[in-house]
């Protein structure tokens, strides 16, 4: 593989909640995303979830508590826990999740897997 | 767990080579660390090395090419691959490993495992 800078990689597209897969090791797909606003309550019932925000503040909302990240900050939800992120503005992340990880937690919503 | 500020978490060490763990995730530990100067050659038969570049610029030899990576850009070492990671100057890192995956590949001259 080649190294993968972030920004450029970001750069290459508009679109929010539809992540693009960058690396891949440990049976993990490293992704970049770009989001604003509200996604859907989710959960992932045998992935822990990987956020580390880039740009912007992202609001992860889970039933008992909300968190709120900043740049350089990154939080993982465990498996099992319905959460639904939310950004008031533009922010851009660094996900994880185990390849083949459907980003709705449904296979029938999901994003497609784009590799870029 | 908590929102894991990757700064501040790399403001409570000083030394070099000893990454602290901040996460984990689907079998992965997420650390920081900080490195100047040569790691020693190794490889890890059975994990993919993660490495994000948060400050300075590090370079990843290896046996056939180098990669040199600045802030914001990733590489993932294949399993199996020997590298020698060189900081020219003080760098700071987010790895991610498999838990329990010794940093020199070799379980008795690995840095002991430190959860902050």
């Amino acid at each position: 593989m080649d190294v993968v800078n972030l920004a450029a990689k970001l750069s290459t597209f508009a679109d929010h909640w539809q992540p693009r897969t960058v690396a891949e090791f440990n049976g993990q797909d490293v992704m970049v995303a770009k989001t604003h606003g509200e996604f859907v309550w989710h959960k992932h019932a045998d992935a822990d979830d990987f956020f580390l925000v880039l740009k912007g503040n992202l609001v992860i909302e889970m039933r008992d508590r909300s968190v709120s990240l900043g740049p350089g900050e990154l939080f993982v939800v465990p498996r099992g826990v319905e959460h639904r992120p939310v950004a008031r503005e533009e922010v851009h992340l660094l996900l994880i999740e185990p390849t083949g990880t459907p980003n709705t937690g449904d296979a029938a919503t999901a994003a497609v897997r784009r590799v870029i």
